[in-house]
């Protein structure tokens, strides 16, 4: 791996895309306090969806334009930002590579909500066209402006699947595979891991791996995919400095996560929403090490000639049940078995590397540490402005489970 | 595999996507000949890329509405027409199922040719639109309808690659690997095949195996995938019986199949365009194969619960630079070595396992049976309507590439 000098890991022209959602936003004040010049570029779409979805944030959010400022007046470095969709504005993102030049682009500008990407065949086609074209856009224009610029994309763990039991420890990107011959010796080799997407948002992300793939071989871009377990927590100590640079915070059955789905339920006196038997273990990663993490990739980019570089971005791995019992005792809440709406396995071991954003310098946020404090500071505080009617799951992943659901 | 009764063998409702192609059309007729009661549906974008590129089918070939007179004026079971494009009609295409509640659909309905998928970004973009949404439009529209229909689908060997040395032969869909584990042991399992693209073309087919995995384990739907090779050849016996059936040939740079243009070169004095050493091994299948494979897989369709099947619908494999000197000794033709522009291995071995097809009745053409054939009746006799200047590839793969073409 080759490190830039600290000249430039400390000012790198950055482009945040998906810059104003709920990991975008801290990752982008993140950055530029490290230094970097950044440029915000959004299509506004998470807000667009709140309003189609009838729902808000449990913390209240300004506007893009309210939270520039605030940034601003607390003595950030200036942002700017750039309304424009990735997926459908091809010739604007190509003018905007070739005015900015940047050193480094965040891609985050997909929809990224498995249980909205079930809902219907309309989110469905919604998620594959605006997640696809967006990724492909993106590495067309590289391409077509010739300049090196690196990528680095906030992928899942999720493409990996949670059903199988390879018994193994699951590494940061390439599995070495034995594949035995007529002759009976084995022939070794490293392959991308297998996916085994569990939605149609997952299938996307399986989809742009394929795409990075492909766009590293054939036209060396450099690349770093993040394969990123389940966010939990709301804002960082930057996004804390000013009311106006609030992080969202999602709680209903589309958007949010699991465990902030819990510490608001908690909050509320709402009983946990366990969906299945709990036996699902799930990868996790507070939001103030998933903005560190990206600001390690960008400080330490891929060589030229380097394959796409994928690392695990997670901390801690749970049991939902083991998590919604952890709540549970901090808060004395209850916890309800519900029917699952998602066709997954009923439960999982899940062994994770993530050694490489370690030797990065990555010092992990325990849930231990975090986890009353969000219950006190974000939960509770805002618990009035929870719509309990949005808690319920409604997306099924087939008709079957919508059946069932509707039972239920 | 569950065998359906004959009835339903030779009496399914069948929708053919990409009907009025170099694959669909013969395929269409074929399915009709059969007994299937056949519905082309195509929204001619082959035809008007002739028109972009400024090329035509080396054979005259008629309008959709007449193929459709003359098929039913030669005593063929009438087909009918729906001009639709799958990738941008979604509603459409849903209520086009709703009505016609087919049993089984042919999706030839993508761009299929790697140096038209790497003109430009353009040319890029499309490919991945239209390739991705079309499938996915065709899966989510299947699970909206609620209907059981079988989806068979022309795939590509390419999705494999020819840069790597697997040292085995290609199995058909999933290779069993064995991975290494920490205590020594190997967990074994059967996995998709392991991919690597060599164009976006190529890519957009390893995105819809994703996309046909994904649909398969989640919505149950049944699919055959076709991973076929280089189609070579030109008409079936149905297409010979009036020349208004007459298929469509193309030897253009970005269209032209390998063998196809080594014979209208031969034809009209050109010298054979080898691309670099002529190394490359590849596999192909005469048109006639093709459509019986199509056939084939309709007749005995997966059943329910099945995985994704997949089949390599190849029959051959051959050197690029023996199949010209098998031309030229034939013909009397010289051979030119060119630069070449994709980015692919200089050379390669490629062994592929073909069981499934022959097992299931395919007696393949080979290619000492029908080269002259193609040569003197389509090649020769239509080698005035040839345009030199539509020879050459101008398609490059890198920018380097593309400044070593205009060098050269």
């Amino acid at each position: 791996m080759e490190h830039r000098s600290v000249q430039q890991e400390t000012d790198v022209k950055v482009l945040v895309l998906g810059g104003d959602g709920f990991c975008g936003w801290p990752c982008a004040v993140n950055l530029a306090e490290a230094g970097h010049d950044v440029v915000i570029v959004d299509n506004l779409s998470r807000r667009k969806i709140d309003i189609e979805l009838g729902v808000e944030s449990l913390t209240p959010i300004s506007t893009i334009g309210d939270r520039l400022r605030a940034w601003e007046e607390c003595g950030g470095r200036a942002m700017r930002f750039v309304d424009l969709d990735i997926a459908a504005e091809y010739d604007l993102l190509l003018d905007l590579l070739r005015t900015e030049q940047p050193g480094a682009i965040v891609h985050f500008a997909e929809q990224r909500a498995a249980p909205y990407s079930m809902k219907s065949s309309r989110h469905k086609r919604y998620t594959v066209d605006n997640n696809v074209n967006g990724t492909h856009n993106l590495l067309c224009a590289i391409v077509e402006s010739g300049l090196d610029i690196h990528i680095v994309h906030l992928g899942t763990m999720g493409v990996y699947g949670y059903g199988s039991h390879r018994g193994a420890t699951i590494p940061e990107g390439y599995l070495t595979v034995e594949v035995p011959q007529p002759d009976g010796t084995r022939f070794r080799e490293k392959i991308l891991h297998p996916t085994d997407p569990g939605s149609v948002y997952h299938m996307t992300k399986t989809l742009d791996q394929l795409l990075f793939y492909y766009y590293n071989k054939n036209d060396g871009i450099r690349i770093t995919d993040l394969h990123q377990g389940i966010v939990w927590g709301t804002n960082t100590a930057l996004t804390d400095r000013d009311p106006r640079l609030c992080n969202r915070f999602d709680y209903d059955g589309d958007y949010g996560t699991v465990l902030n789905r819990f510490l608001m339920q908690a909050a509320i006196g709402y009983p946990l929403t366990v969906h299945g038997t709990g036996g699902q273990t799930r990868a996790f990663i507070h939001i103030r090490d998933s903005v560190r993490c990206v600001e390690l990739a960008i400080a330490n980019p891929p060589g030229g000639g380097d394959k796409v570089r994928i690392f695990n971005q997670m901390t801690e791995s749970h049991r939902v049940h083991d998590l919604a019992d952890k709540v549970a005792a901090i808060t004395g809440a209850t916890v309800a078995l519900l029917p699952n709406p998602r066709k997954e396995a009923i439960e999982n071991d899940l062994i994770v590397d993530n050694r490489c954003l370690l030797d990065l310098g990555l010092q992990p946020t325990t849930l231990s540490e975090g986890l009353l404090t969000e219950v006190v500071d974000v939960a509770r505080r805002w618990a009035d402005r929870c719509d309990r009617r949005r808690i319920p799951c409604i997306s099924a992943w087939t008709a079957t489970q919508a059946r069932a659901l509707a039972a239920g």
